[in-house]
């Protein structure tokens, strides 16, 4: 098996104009490089990167490499750069110890990243996930708010490796106690990084409880966010492009705190719905130690849904 | 209507024995005072109160004459107290301006708090409040871990007082839209104080993750945790009794962390059953300005559950 | 003697436009109420109100009914207020337990807050302060930036009651060993209140570091911030009036991180300098049980800061 | 020039025993991996790695292979690592975008690290470093408290790269300003990291505590923390070996938050000193771009200290 990275550019692998951003931690046995700069700059200045644990190394300074190559500094002028990349652990079905992400690997995600339908499950830094038993991985969901509201879209991205299958809740009813077959560990391990994407005028304390509410949808699926867990989150707007990339006063547009609720129940909605998707999308796999990871049975889910009325009709 | 205030003695009201504690907001449109120094110190000195909005500072500063007349100093010797006093507004059945809360009633709040079975629904600090726009109020829940486990018990008390009809969730059932007459804001409006206490040996870290998870619970109720909502808990725990109290080193027990997850999962499960029995006790209550708010109706709940197979049989 | 309440209007008593806002806890044995929802909201919407330790709840109860009595809601449209009011400890020198501020004392320190210079030293929530075992009080500095640096104002103001004298650095030098009699506690007992005013254009996130570095000020005079000290520190910006109060985006201006510099050395300077302008102001003051307290003697001071050549000539 | 990589083990390299741990960052700008486990666990797990910045990847790979190889879990037997790696940037004299740290050098950092004195200057992660425009680098301090304070030993060790030269205080006097040429900045530029270490029993609530005091050390020192500064500072005690890697309770002794004073006074007073140390012991630097860094001259500070009564006669 290859393992992966994931590259997410916030405005497109050209732009080097830097964006609004806040991450929160619900539960920190995990790594998201680059955070101190995030919350005290306010801003994303440059992609975000999701791997695997043991490659966190090696996925940041690739990063700053691929920017000298590119050649140009910090929104800030700065000759430095602090890398935001974040991990889950993929040691079931990955040789974790062999260090097998190199640079060309980071370099590849980052070149490769594109806009349109992003792919999901077993792919990039999702590829040797878990998810509440089941194989887990990349997925992604996102909800357009209605003209009213302003019509901005909130997007979710979320690697997808935690939760103890008894806990899994889907479309509010426990899946994971219907399908109880083919577990691997019992317990609430595992990890999961959230992104959450906003063209919404959002300033970084706004954005700081963007990233809170993701753990409301982790919560509609049932996780506790176990002891060994690394559920890190973390939100940034694309809005004011240009604005802060120049010398002299920033010009900027926010929204006002009291129209924050769409966004807020859009990115618990669209967190619950990620997570799904990457047990959706991902497909049965084999790995190291001849270890299998059953993909989400399809047929059985809507049974179950199905049994308790919850299936549109 | 008599607006009232809820006292939790963590120690029973003749006890000066600090406990470990923690706080933390998953949205900050409240008051919890006094966290600061719970924050610096680790320890909660004192009770926790829970009153309505505008009556903070007078419980506030009642607790202290309270101790005052009980003649004690802080458990570090130092002659001054900072209360830890909470609220959820109750504006809509209360004449909150009016400002009815005196310190007597703190005083008879901390005088008759018991030990034993807790009054739930229309009671203290929960008397106006109003949950998922049911009549809210004080709500209890606890788990007992397995011997295995440790043994320990987590009990939750919420005072409820947030959350839109249409997002409620009950045992993972939209409840709120199949129930959805009668609502009063439309909106995620209103707030929740969660206390969260336990006799396992917990430092303050480990109680800061115990607060946080509170969010899952309420993500299982279907909360987004509006922008007007002042969501804030705070865990402590009983073990360690007399451990702070003296001068010289304090000998501590300390549960290690990666037997949490017992501890993460009773959290989980007490706040989102807490809740519940928030709104399942509370009654139909007309307040100022002919406000009515509704009880949840038993008979429809309960029609609703069977109808998506989730009563137990 | 008359134990006091000092106000803050940000942008003067008849506003109700709110202010960005965040703040800071060096060491927490205080207490600041609202600063929940000034870190989540990012504003600050309302007066900073400061009194002694057991005075913060009438106080607190007070700026509500004055709001009320003004018949406006929060900035958000919100009916509920969350008022912003810190302390330090005045017991040495006032019956605090007595209660002796009442609602009264909070209208009148609202209603004749005034624009110009600030009084300092024995005034308002100082009256009963001591600093570094001298007197102390109420203090005030500011600085303008240069015209290329953007020509902003920086002003801080303190409640000084913080310090053990042996620590006590003015200008760098020990002063403190050389004016070593009559002291007080012998250790670095009670607080100190920082509020930063700037018009610079700055988000909360910008205020929030506004707010740490204050620290460096207070380690310029030789504070070790004790385990008894409440040092909490809040900062506002006054800049963007009028671009928050209406429906629709916020139109906002931003200083860039990178001209924050000024600022930063601004803040360190003015708290520094505000501190010793406490002592300097305050008046030598006997209170309850015969206690007395000095006034830093000036001829002493300028005789130790010649000795070591720290006078301007 | 070699650019190096400093390794402090907490318990010496052979041990897999975790510390209490805590940490704080005064200003952002940089970066120290593995924090948020520490955060959420209170505990450090290995060992604390300071480098450059564009080498923080490899070496936080090294350690986990270093660790790999030496076959052990993490103290609560989870088989991944979080290492916790710093840094500050040298690229003024470092060709830092060579890349030119290597898994070996770390490997290297970790195997030689040693009890008893500690090398000072331009050493290790501090080879490059500058330090208020003189050469900087590593530099280390203590303090041992009284036996009626316990008798413990507070020991500081920074990585100084930051500082305006005309805001650099020694012993209080503006020696900056006195000693203006060569400077090379005329900014706050560059970055601190300072790690305390202690064998006083704390707890993490309390390290946090010690972490936040080292600002005052800094202050002293006469820093504004500029915006490009990363600031960032780790605490742990050394206390309570072998409580933590068992399983079933952990029996601990912890300090009263009331005997802390000396501990903070400490910390300030040696994080004080240490960066002095940095730069007494650094030697003046030829690095890339034919770039020259001067040390501080000795015999210019003594005569500047001797004018302003600073010297001990």
């Amino acid at each position: 098996m290859r393992t992966g990275v994931t590259a997410i550019h916030p405005r497109g692998k050209t732009s080097n104009d830097a964006v609004f951003a806040a991450w929160f931690t619900l539960n920190g046995n995990g790594e998201m490089t680059g955070t101190t700069w995030v919350d005290d700059s306010g801003f994303l200045n440059g992609p975000v990167m999701i791997t695997n644990t043991h490659s966190v190394g090696v996925v940041r300074d690739a990063v700053i490499a691929w920017k000298v190559k590119h050649g140009t500094p910090d929104m800030e002028g700065y000759w430095w750069s602090l890398p935001v990349v974040a991990e889950t652990w993929d040691g079931y079905l990955n040789d974790i110890n062999g260090f097998h992400v190199r640079p060309e690997d980071a370099f590849h995600a980052l070149d490769v990243a594109h806009t349109g339908p992003v792919e999901e499950g077993n792919v990039g830094g999702g590829t040797g996930m878990i998810c509440n038993e089941f194989k887990g991985g990349i997925g992604t969901s996102s909800r357009v708010l209605t003209a009213k509201e302003g019509g901005y879209t909130v997007g979710v991205l979320v690697q997808c490796n935690y939760g103890a299958r008894d806990q899994l809740r889907i479309a509010g009813i426990n899946v994971g106690r219907e399908i109880a077959e083919h577990t691997v560990f019992k317990e609430d391990v595992g990890s999961i990084i959230v992104i959450v994407a906003t063209d919404a005028p959002l300033i970084p304390t706004q954005l700081k409880r963007i990233a809170k509410k993701v753990s409301l949808g982790l919560g509609r699926n049932g996780s506790y966010s176990g002891d060994g867990s690394g559920d890190i989150f973390l939100a940034f707007s694309t809005a004011n492009p240009g604005a802060v990339g120049t010398k002299g006063l920033h010009h900027l547009t926010m929204l006002p705190n009291d129209s924050l609720n769409p966004i807020f129940l859009a990115t618990v909605q669209a967190t619950e719905e990620a997570v799904i998707n990457a047990m959706i999308a991902a497909e049965t796999m084999k790995g190291i130690n001849d270890h299998e990871v059953i993909a989400l049975p399809h047929d059985r889910l809507r049974e179950v849904l199905k049994k308790h009325d919850r299936l549109l009709k």
